[in-house]
């Protein structure tokens, strides 16, 4: 349920709002706009109260549902885009920012040339995984806490912020005092334990979409950092799984639109892991703009 | 088996070239350029032939053997981009080409109306169907002959191409003596039989992805056209099915480049089929332009 | 819109209901149990049309409507099991009927080993393909007229009905003259034209579903077979596609469930088709028995 | 790479191919069976390595290379069956045990009602949820710890064992120190973290099939709790993502006997989750047995 007060609700109003929610058993969320504030009241019962409950209190202006199940991340409870700030960069505010690098940071040299090129063609921010969900315990895991030291060294010199994943709940403290933004792979987007605790940080945080996940249920998991009180979360659309066999996932499109239609949040675009062949990239990248995405990670 | 010839080679030595292969029990189609001649030897025995069988007779240039199972449709066979002629309009000399129109014809004064809106937007085909294909008996099945008689008075009055789907092969010559381009629907895409037959009308086709094939098993049912000799052929996405469900289906913009690549064929979308909302249509369009697709389809 | 008449009703009542129906521009369609009429309304339009204007009418006990797209096929329809007969083999009456034989019908002396095989192996019915959709034209068709005679011959020799695929309207007599059951294959599930014709033909037959068809649109195409009068049809489970690579195509054995609910149709399963390698073939073939189908095709 | 060592050979043979294996950098995991020993070699680079660098240590028989991805999980490394263990009930020996109980623990008393139907229809193994990982954050998310507390007072009162879901790897130990068996779900199946963790305890586990990931990735998935030394792991079919829509999940039939073939790990099936429907419970369970799983989880 959705509380707009009005134009120049008081402080004590709102805070009657506030309370009036909490004595229900509600969760409470605040979006203080320029000229009012939105409270948002959360919880799975939320059907079985009338809206009256709030209509009736002094400085409300409307009550209305929000219908869809995901409702921090949606247009309803935020009509404004946001904006994240990424180590300085502004994400979602209609101008395109690349952001590029390695899959794997392997060591201090690859990635130095990695962000010189990066730099140089016109990327704003620079990626590199530290810690790396492999799908066999067999694989290279990553340089973990070295690799995170390699990121932190090579922001540091060219002044560039930097993205890498996380992958375990304990590990978003280290992980968020050595990058800008966090990364939330495909594999771990109903890890709601790590969607937790990566809301609680506060720190801004990508978040791809499962390959196998609806829309729906994307916003859903954004809604797990935004209800911990994290507003800087930017979608991260990848490639679904479907039965074409061409390429290593097929890219949403529709995602785009469909999201900003929805959300309120910036969307970018990965289309390199979804094409698995480099030589697609680009077409899928200008599609991908075309669409309406706010920037791209290559 | 691909045989280039060399440039010059003389008519009696490619006739030599498709006697040898007619004596293996082969197919064969020619493909004329301006300066040189490939033939393609057609079969599904060519993988036990050595290519030595060609490649010492006179005129021969090169043999090489197609891995693709497709073969009429494949880059290799022909290298240079085909161009479709619907009705004086050129499809796939890299100008974008918008065909819109009614899903169903309903009446002479619908159509004149849908044309008239339809021009002046910019578009230069007409489309409208009058054999529908639908997945319940019970539900309007197009008005058939008489949709074809309104088709073909409006393109008269507006001079403007149409196209129109067929659905029975028994109807192929009927509906090409009314329409400009012949549409095979998602779900005729492995209608072998009607492939056929559209095949040998030799009529402009456009061949729709079926909403669940792949882009191989699409490009195979281009070789059915293909190999009756019509080299009039357009493919459409139109979006395939997933999990998804803010979408009717998922466009798959990744097969625009997948197709550009492998194939010669012009590549069209059909943006507003696959979203299922009017409102997604726009950002869809653009990205099927920016992806490197030949026109579209509304 | 379902109208049951009451037991004993005159045929006079009847007519009269039928004439209503058609008065108002709907299709018609009894279904004579062995106490009591049932008469399906059919149109698009029947949702706009009250169902007093039945109710009324002497004879009439209940009229309800349809909620599913489906209606020939649906159990609201008729309630009771439908028994297919298949040369003297009955289908549907909880006995499990094996049907077997090759892919395709390559010659007399295979089709009669073939033969002897499936019967010493206890199956009933023996399919071979004469006409074979296949995705490439440059493969393999089928014997064609040459395989229908082979077929009868050995069905003639060996005393057992056979099966055989039709893939053209323009073949259904000729298929149906010389074979007991009909196949329509995956690949045309959506062929409309198709089906209407093996519908028009009233020979038994088997409804492949399409390998990326929902159940209701399978039911939904049956309605055609069912709206043209035949009512000998079999529907066949041949594997949905899914992400999964193990396999061709994966079993759903829920449709069989869902299928025993909600249409009276008997359901055989394909597991040979879906498995894509024999070892998994006795697993399979033992839960589609054990999930309540009525018969198997291998 | 797989080392077969002799019948007898001896701890010394045994610790200097272990050696061997450690000085280059190799991953080592042993397979004592009751008259030989198996050696298996780990790591991303054994292909490089010959496999005649382990062949000419004394006391071995056979080098072999496992052409899978995954190494432990499979027939290769192990051909005989694994039995799990949970609190006393065994699971894979060919007799059918079943499992049952609510989705979430809700309260004392409603366990301890659930207890005793489940006991009194024949279930061996109890069930119930005290962390619940739900789609939207603003829904009910189990009783956790007290959840814990009520499942150990209502296995001991009846004496029967209890399976439960573990989400963060930080509960690992606690959830371990309440239940027989821990159950990872399917949103976690690729949660890495979390899997290493629960291989660690090497306490019990089920390994549910992530909706959407492929029995190859399944397998690599549960090699990652073997490579923790946990050899009690049992695989839970629970349906996949499709396109139907009449059930929540198809159930993945196929994936039984695929699993049985390529795997020595029980596997258990999970009807009532695949199909949103208890009306289709019965079939899907006994097909589901007759497909050859070693039990239910209902």
């Amino acid at each position: 349920m959705i509380v707009e007060m009005r134009k120049g609700a008081t402080q004590e109003e709102i805070n009657e709002v506030v309370e009036r929610a909490k004595s229900l058993n509600f969760g409470v969320q605040l979006n203080v706009g320029t000229d009012k504030v939105v409270v948002a009241i959360l919880g799975s019962h939320t059907g079985q109260t009338p809206t009256d409950v709030f209509a009736v209190l002094p400085g409300v202006e409307r009550v209305t549902r929000i219908m869809k199940p995901y409702k921090l991340a949606s247009r309803e409870f935020q009509p404004r885009d946001t904006l994240v700030n990424c180590g300085g960069v502004t994400i979602g505010d209609r101008r395109i920012v690349v952001i590029a690098g390695p899959c794997a940071v392997e060591s201090e040299k690859q990635l130095r040339q990695a962000a010189e090129a990066v730099i140089r063609a016109g990327a704003r921010i620079l990626r590199g995984g530290a810690f790396k969900p492999r799908t066999s315990p067999f694989t290279f895991q990553g340089l973990q806490k070295k690799g995170l030291e390699i990121l932190a060294a090579v922001r540091e010199e060219y002044r560039i912020p930097v993205v890498t994943e996380v992958v375990n709940p304990q590990d978003v403290k280290l992980v968020a005092s050595y990058a800008d933004m966090l990364q939330i792979g495909s594999r771990n987007m109903q890890n709601f334990a790590l969607l937790t605790a990566v809301g609680k940080s506060k720190h801004p945080a990508v978040l791809k979409r499962g390959f196998a996940c609806t829309i729906t249920e994307w916003l859903n998991a954004a809604d797990y950092l935004l209800a911990e009180g994290n507003t800087q979360v930017v979608l991260c659309e990848r490639g679904i799984r479907t039965f074409e066999d061409t390429v290593r996932f097929s890219l949403d499109i529709s995602s785009v639109p469909v999201l900003k239609r929805n959300s309120h949040l910036p969307v970018i675009v990965d289309p390199s892991h979804a094409a698995g062949h480099y030589s697609l990239v680009p077409a899928i990248a200008k599609a991908a703009i075309a669409a309406g995405s706010d920037f791209l990670i290559i």
